[in-house]
């Protein structure tokens, strides 16, 4: 038992007072785990997009005084009643989706959208008691994600938390939170392309890169990626990419020149940008008989995806996925594995790293583009 | 070797001079066949949708005098140059696309759309020399889909021939050809319904009730079948259906409706009746998480299938098939195999047969909703 069990901690955590303003490092507090939940010490946390996005808070209503941050990895500090299967001292990843065990999705081999612990963006509040753990004189603070990983210690529910070998470097595996298992799971687990077979990845950030990485695991014979930006091109090459097209380049709409690369469309598909557009090119490039698209990148609100049902009839298949498909607890201990062994290649997406106290710094990497991911250091 | 062979066989047929005007039996002539071609004589034909819509002529470039029919059992009367895997006397069901053996998609196990072979409707004469082998005092008469079988004798590509067990009743397994595949295959090969799981079918014709079929062989739990026709549940009753929604008696969309008996949505769909509304609602009705669509009726040139890309993201998959990803030669006679084995009941399709001289009848019979399959037979 932690000498902390049971107490209120006081830790220091980056606070987004406002929308599209910097953090700042405050001292907060935080109150014990409540039933099924595990406060855990957090000592590595990447930025992921999706931190940027609700911070900047273009899309949504805003909630702030709000701590992000969803990709990390850390040590259990202590756990709340009911808690069985994490103890103090386990190594583990906090995922922004969990895994209750119960619901008909859990019990399903297919999916991971749990039905009491499915991803809730809108939700700043822990499940237990509908309150906050986080403070700071007497100032609820909200969560994120149900992870709030930009703080010395954080609390989540138990089932959103994976147990993971404790020799795996945290620095490394806390990246396999959020977007690396998210791509590489859309191609390894969905879009499932046979060896030798070519695979077409729409946007190279963070996830489409971790989709090649899926897709070069899975020996691919031909990797294709698409972006607007051609400077990604020689980044995305350790991934595994051995054409680029960018949609630009072409008078054509890009599903036909992927179509003429390809002796009449690629056998697999995976979209990572979100734009409409780029889901329904993703469709129609992969070939009649067999193809598969999968869909990950987030669209807009508004948004449709418009296609001729002909399309379908030729024996293509439109798929989409939520986090790869990987349930957090059952299979993200199994992807550090994949690690370990040196399967999964994690160092090429860790492009920069910071110290806690300068977490601003990753978020201007990430704006400006030059990021895939920066891991924050937070004893440092 | 027959008689016949290198004959010119002169024969009865049910020529259809004009557009939706009844067919006339004819003594037509039929040519010995070329190359990689099967003579055959027919001994039952059923009359399909696709048979009426294309006499019909209202959406195609009519192509008249032409001799209709795909749906059929016969025996091989001679073979051309180069067949080697059959000869005169088998027993065989002469099928609409074909199945080349060599091509890209033969080779794949997941494709039947041949690249040589497939399906093509605007095609009124035979490939090997682009001529017709049809003829009545020196006029072509055009051929159907390569099979055209409303005649006592008929030639097709050995490529679209399916030799079958010579103790299978050809007056039942002749509907194996076309319809009863395609909607059985779409539910066995494509929707892929695990024991117990919930199927919803979209159309009640003979497709619709094929794919119903399908979903008993499979053991689903429970079978919803969707019509506006109201009088069509009873008979859907024999195929397994167990729950009827007619979307005329709801006012929210049908996909809600199903989405609230169901729990959520169906484990499974399967379209067939080629609307576009159907296709969405057959789509939206499947459950997040695992959820598959299959879409198997064929649209209006014009039409667009259009959703929200979420109910993609949230896990669920929509396919097209064609002929139920059966391919041909390779899958048809396992499929009369089935049906031998008593675990693929075809009599209940059967609701109709009449002589070969009134074979408008069947064609009254289809036009008025009345038949599910009416058999034609030749020597009466």
């Amino acid at each position: 038992m932690s000498s902390t069990a049971g107490q209120v901690i006081k830790c220091k955590a980056a606070v987004a007072w406002e929308a599209g303003k910097p953090l700042v490092i405050e001292e907060v507090e935080l109150a014990p785990p409540q039933a099924n939940e595990v406060r855990m010490k957090i000592l590595f946390t990447a930025l992921c997009h999706t931190d940027v996005y609700f911070w900047e808070a273009k899309g949504q209503t805003p909630m702030f005084p709000r701590i992000f941050g969803h990709e990390a990895g850390g040590i259990v500090e202590s756990v709340g009643e009911g808690v069985t299967e994490l103890q103090p001292g386990d190594h583990v990843l906090p995922i922004f989706t969990g895994e209750c065990g119960k619901c008909s999705h859990c019990k399903s081999e297919e999916s991971n959208l749990c039905d009491t612990l499915r991803i809730n963006t809108e939700r700043g509040v822990l499940l237990n008691d509908g309150k906050t753990r986080f403070s700071k004189n007497g100032q609820p603070i909200y969560h994120f994600l149900g992870t709030s990983t930009f703080s010395e210690y954080t609390i989540a529910h138990a089932g959103c938390v994976a147990k993971i070998n404790p020799e795996a470097p945290l620095d490394k595996v806390c990246v396999l939170s959020c977007g690396v298992s998210t791509g590489m799971g859309a191609t390894l687990n969905v879009a499932k392309p046979k060896k030798g077979q070519s695979v077409a990845v729409f946007g190279l950030g963070a996830v489409g890169l971790a989709a090649c990485e899926g897709a070069r695991m899975a020996g691919a014979g031909r990797i294709i990626g698409v972006d607007l930006n051609p400077d990604r091109f020689n980044e995305a090459k350790k991934f595994g990419v051995t054409d680029f097209v960018n949609p630009k380049d072409h008078d054509k709409p890009v599903q036909e020149v992927i179509a003429e690369m390809t002796n009449g469309g690629v056998d697999r598909a995976v979209e990572c940008t979100g734009s409409f557009q780029a889901m329904i090119s993703a469709f129609e490039c992969v070939h009649d008989g067999w193809g598969v698209a999968v869909l990950v990148g987030v669209p807009n609100k508004d948004d449709a995806f418009k296609t001729h049902p002909l399309n379908f009839l030729n024996e293509r298949t439109l798929k989409g996925t939520f986090f790869g498909n990987y349930k957090p607890r059952t299979d993200i201990p199994a992807r550090v594995e994949k690690y370990m062994q040196k399967e999964l290649e994690l160092e090429k997406f860790i492009t920069h790293s910071v110290p806690f106290s300068e977490i601003n710094k990753a978020f201007d990497y990430m704006l400006k583009g030059e990021s895939i991911r920066c891991v924050i250091r937070m004893d440092a």
